[in-house]
């Protein structure tokens, strides 16, 4: 899938700091947070019309390392990378492409775990909770440092999808057009409730210790943090992809161990799914992002959906997959209905695909000619 | 629901220990388990001929008692009350009705947490692992102790309708017909890895300590069984059913409280159903039943679906439930395909329910029009 042919190869993760005090962004809550660092790269360049800008949003436990590579000795490229690159969906011969760390997170972005200047200390729980909105508000700053006044589109699976239809809403002149993928107007009773549980298994982690844990290792809330990625992780995938991929196939034994140790190649997986996590996530940021899905929901913030796209301006392409039941198909209709109802320009499509969830980071032939015909009809619409 | 016209009344738990060294159980594994009791209760009256005997298998945290109620101040009945009393489904007045806690278990038989006679301490983690088909064979050991040659019917779902399956393959001469609900004849992968997360909290919880730990409540390893537990109910609904009864309606307020407190009616109920169970179930139990799910495999047992058929003798009602996505409908179908291509009485349902796998436990007016007029086809056809 990710072939080198066309990657934009190395590329460095940059940072910007704004909202200084006394300027600090007003939160949703109310709350003030600054400064604020973001962390972004981009890859290709503005045009002089600086009309070619198209910003990445990423998921719950992504970064802003789209695609390429940090070092030559990288095994694995960003976790967009066959959409990113020269020829490809987002094509860096073509167009200037960002993406940035969310707010809240842990990967070089404010975040629970960054320090607290106000008191020398990390923000650990005394971190303000944030939201989808507040993430947009955020990325709407390192636009402004760009130089881009209007971006070409805002794309993104699940929560991206979610950061992608805020755009639309909060900055419609900013915005030409948005690429939402498997995402909601908002987070579904079952989604709050699997989000829920992942909290629970890390608080209930006694190194969570209320958020304040230190930084070694074996000071980590580790165990918590892998049982709830393992957990969120059968919901990124559909059982049919879960049946073909490992079915009930046992993990290097012929017949039951009949005691606790791994018996099932899924359970090989998963359990690798949670230590690979757990060395590339931290537990506070994953209670607050998840804590910003919980509380996306449109319709409540607007009254109702059709009223939140009564002023967007942006052409729409909504694409969901049939597999995946944590977003389903469901969702994304009632945005093009909404949509519709509003008379904008919507474009939907729901992938026939195996892969449940998981599917925006995997359905690459599907996406590589839905997604540039969409780009190149938003930037030759003289929308940008 | 559980309207008391009809109740079986004032009912108790009886015990029968058998597999007095040196005569042990032989377990799948190969080990030996012995002494072994089981809790159970019955209801009704057992006919001269001893052919209205109908076995009830419960789910994984399931117990013996099905209905009625242990003291008069019990505010709930047994778990599957509307389906057991006087005209009722398993009609008392008619047949006389069995259900036994399984071995594993930690509701009155013998289970992890029991005393191991060889050691006069608990057997924690040296409690054998056991199988489906072995909980199945020590309940042969009490149907032969109330004098039961052939039982007019063995019913359960889930995990039930696993030990329904087993009897009627294991015992053919002495089961005259099964009702297996929403069940599988093998865990799916996606069961699989539900289980392992949840036996993953668990085990996480630093009081579990390897299985040994105390048995006051602050020594219990309540938060990971609760964690279990909570993941568990999610699979237990359907999404629909969670979107009718919660939504996303907030808990005892008006607007997000922008911290990590419960927002929503559905965090509530979560929480709820954690809290509740600790209370009832025992960690280690958990970990060894969910264990015995995990395992079932009758194709891979017996070489393949249809084999494992060859030989049984029952006439089948299988049932399950339109959104139950934990033992969806498919797996039924391959029940009864496996059963017609071996030319055996089969009858099957799919009932329309929005409530997912717990649907077994809800659906009483479908339940009480099918499950008798199949008793009494059973009953009135000579099998028993």
């Amino acid at each position: 899938m990710n072939n080198d042919n066309g990657s934009v190869g190395l590329v460095q993760t940059k940072t910007l700091t704004f909202a200084h005090p006394p300027d600090e962004l007003i939160l949703e809550s109310g709350a003030r947070l600054g400064p604020i660092t973001l962390a972004y790269e981009t890859y290709g360049k503005l045009d002089s019309q600086r009309s070619n800008a198209i910003l990445l949003v990423h998921a719950l436990t992504g970064d802003a390392h789209v695609a390429g590579y940090h070092t030559h000795a990288d095994r694995k490229p960003g976790w967009w990378d066959w959409m990113v690159g020269s020829g490809r969906p987002f094509d860096t011969d073509r167009y200037f492409v960002v993406c940035s760390n969310v707010i809240g997170g842990c990967q070089g972005s404010t975040g629970p775990r960054s320090i607290n200047p106000a008191t020398g200390e990390r923000y650990n729980l005394d971190f303000p909770m944030v939201t989808i909105g507040d993430m947009v508000a955020a990325q709407r700053y390192l636009v402004d440092e760009l130089g881009i006044d209007r971006l070409l589109c805002v794309a993104g699976g699940s929560m991206g999808g979610m950061q992608a239809l805020e755009w639309a809403i909060r900055y419609p002149e900013r915005v030409a057009s948005v690429i939402p993928i498997a995402t909601t107007s908002r987070l579904s009773a079952q989604g709050i409730a699997f989000n829920q549980v992942g909290r629970r298994a890390i608080t209930a982690d006694n190194k969570w210790n209320g958020g304040n844990y230190g930084v070694k290792p074996d000071e980590l809330p580790a165990e918590g943090l892998a049982v709830a990625r393992m957990l969120a992780h059968i919901t990124y995938l559909s059982e049919e992809a879960m049946h073909a991929k490992f079915g009930r196939r046992l993990r290097e034994k012929e017949r039951y161990g009949f005691d606790f140790s791994i018996d099932f190649e899924v359970e090989s997986y998963l359990q690798h799914q949670g230590e690979s996590f757990i060395r590339r996530f931290d537990a506070d940021s994953y209670l607050y992002i998840s804590k910003a899905m919980d509380y996306f929901d449109l319709p409540r913030q607007y009254g109702s959906l059709q009223n939140a796209f009564a002023g967007v301006q942006a052409g729409f392409l909504l694409l969901s997959f049939s597999s995946d039941w944590l977003f389903p198909t469901v969702h994304s209709k009632e945005i093009v209905r909404a949509l519709m109802v509003n008379r904008k320009d919507v474009t939907f499509c729901e992938i026939p695909s195996p892969y449940g969830h998981d599917a925006f980071l995997i359905e690459n032939e599907a996406m590589k000619r839905i997604v540039p015909a969409f780009l190149n009809r938003m930037a030759s619409s003289g929308r940008h």
